[in-house]
């Protein structure tokens, strides 16, 4: 078995040993429940306070305005839905995009089944809105905005602070998820007017099942889970301690190196795009060439079934993924290329390789060359390519 | 500082060792998305399988009525809101009780704001709920029951299969929130008609942050968190894979134990409930003597504020708590013990003390001890005892 290269950071993270080592001491020694008055549970409470403050600070946050949630879902989930719901006097109409995570575009079609309105932005053949159409999609009920930071196929990163300030030139308010975003590139809420913001811990090497919500202060988003009186009577359940000691360590860990981790990952990003659409024929770059996220890259071929070029590169000890990790398992397109205009058989598949600190230019190199025989070898069995080749076929629209 | 003596195990318990030693491999090593298709995913993906094939048969269930969650508030307010929603074409009458925890309570009085009617049943002074109130609070638009199985304030244990009968005689759906139950009291939710129960792995030495929710095949709850396919495509969100695996090897551990911990605890708990009766005066026992949970004790002391027996006790080593900790920093009296009928004044202050395997005789004795001590200490500072002493004020009506 060869040496297995990790190029799916998008879909998860490794948990650094670091962040391990933090969350241990509560699990089996300060286990309290932060609800109890007593010496554990108030040590519990004062460490998530603690890294309340902390996670804040990188978002130049307040600690009042972070609210723990258990998964980036959670917090897309709860944005829209307690939003919508708290708003809905002044009106039921939302905003998103074509190209959002299925966190909020399926939540977003749950509003639409009951009774409320919602208008999904287009992007270009890059992955951006068109701060225009936000403009024009917005009536006098449009309560809420919700634009995905960067896309979690195509890395493409929207002009949030732009799209922020028309939302609130009409008194809408802005959400983002953030979830790939957060410590992979700087995000300061008040210089991009941000109101609410998702994030995930497991995206930056912190552990599963935890997750958080920023709200700023004076919004009236209501509760989404309800129960006790935990996060400020708004997100009720036993906070999981060790999870969010592990989400602002991981968060520290990262933004304290986090331009080195970016200008790290470029280079091997931009070798890799590079290298694959001069030496791979027929290959396309799905998304915005400079406006995406440090270590993402996403590639169409064309004549290639996308799980077939998963598989192979896997069998040469390379894990990627084709789309999103979440919607693997279905066998619908991507709704992300298509939004960017690709066609049916091109969105069916896709490789998208997001590189990680533990890869190595070797690596780069020898995912290019596998990508190129892996390619060629798959071409080789298509009949559509023979066709191609002989004329009988015009090439798609795919570059 | 004297030894601590942890009494609060209904608040949450501490992680076993083997619990985490199961969890550890899954944080840095079997990171990959269950999603994912390749090997780190596929080993993460068959790991929660197998935690869940062990979860079901400790609910006498099939593993594919399993559902993980980040909590058992997530679990309650998912069987409520979702079933509400799926059934609504049926009706929108809820029943449930007047001792249900917040999760429940909180999520009922939600429903009530959106449209949907809730019948909160009455308990007697045991705090159970009388059969016959289920059957005459069901109407032709009740969709769903929903009872706790063993109350978390006075642990005291319903009667679920004779309510689910009732339930199902006349076409309506049965929820139960277990947290409090699973793991120390047998549960097979086939004998008893369940069809849908809510749990939390801190409860039973396992880690905060995961729950499940159990729903019989062929009932149509809609999803509560929308995003990806995971779980069968009806609770988005990356599995929370060592909280998973954590949830099964503490449910494993506690089940194989489960009558030799009963037995242990029912002893501690007798010996605590029969001599602080006996020696405290104008002391009274919350819930029923019988049907409660075996680890579970509650008191009322008459002329005593709950929060000062707290800290003193706690000056004592010994952590317990006033009413549920999802409660605390609440200033309203317990709605359990008003609902068992306990006037205002007594509802303010109740001790809960609830044993664990780390509880010896001696520490029981110790806690009477400490008890007795400082209720007379509380009560020589008190004017009400005072004037009760003078026969200025009667006793009220607490036993």
């Amino acid at each position: 078995m060869p040496k297995q290269i990790y190029l799916d950071n998008a879909a998860t993270t490794a948990v650094l040993p670091a962040v391990v080592e933090a969350m241990l001491p509560y699990f089996t020694e300060l286990y309290g429940n932060p609800s109890s008055l007593y010496s554990i549970g108030v040590d519990a409470k004062a460490a998530i306070t603690d890294a309340r403050v902390r996670i804040a600070a990188h978002l130049n946050a307040d600690e009042s305005e972070i609210y723990f949630t258990g998964s980036g879902t959670e917090a897309d989930n709860w944005a829209l839905k307690a939003t919508m719901e708290a708003y809905q006097g002044k009106g039921r109409h939302l905003i998103t995009t074509a190209i959002e995570h299925h966190a909020i575009s399926h939540t977003a079609e749950w509003l639409e089944k009951n009774g409320f309105a919602v208008t999904y932005l287009p992007v270009d053949s890059d992955g951006l809105v068109d701060p225009a159409d936000l403009l024009s999609a917005i009536r006098d009920d449009t309560t809420l905005v919700s634009v995905i930071l960067a896309n979690n196929e195509i890395g493409t990163i929207q002009p949030i602070a732009e799209l922020a300030a028309i939302a609130h030139e009409h008194g809408v308010l802005f959400h983002t998820d953030a979830v790939q975003a957060l410590a992979h590139i700087p995000i300061d809420v008040e210089a991009s007017g941000i109101d609410m913001l998702s994030a995930s811990a497991h995206k930056f090497h912190g552990p599963k099942g935890v997750g958080l919500l920023y709200i700023k202060k004076g919004i009236k988003t209501r509760s989404f889970l309800h129960g006790g009186a935990q996060e400020r009577k708004r997100r009720a359940s036993t906070e999981n301690v060790p999870g969010i000691i592990g989400m602002a360590t991981a968060l520290d860990l990262c933004m304290a190196r986090l331009d080195k981790r970016a200008n790290e990952a470029l280079l091997l990003r931009d070798r890799l795009i590079d290298r694959v659409l001069d030496e791979v024929p027929y290959s396309r770059l799905n998304g915005h060439r400079q406006l995406r996220l440090p270590n993402n890259a996403n590639f169409s071929f064309e004549f290639v079934e996308g799980e077939s070029l998963l598989l192979s590169l896997e069998q040469k000890g390379i894990l990627a993924s084709s789309g999103s990790a979440c919607a693997s398992g279905t066998l619908d397109p991507s709704h992300v290329l298509l939004a960017i205009g690709l066609p049916h058989e091109i969105a069916h598949g896709s490789l998208r390789l997001t590189v990680g600190e533990a890869t190595s230019i070797e690596d780069i190199d020898y995912t290019v060359e596998s990508i190129k025989s892996v390619v060629s070898q798959l071409r080789s069995m298509s009949p559509l390519y023979e066709d191609f080749l002989q004329g009988k076929k015009p090439i798609s629209a795919i570059r």
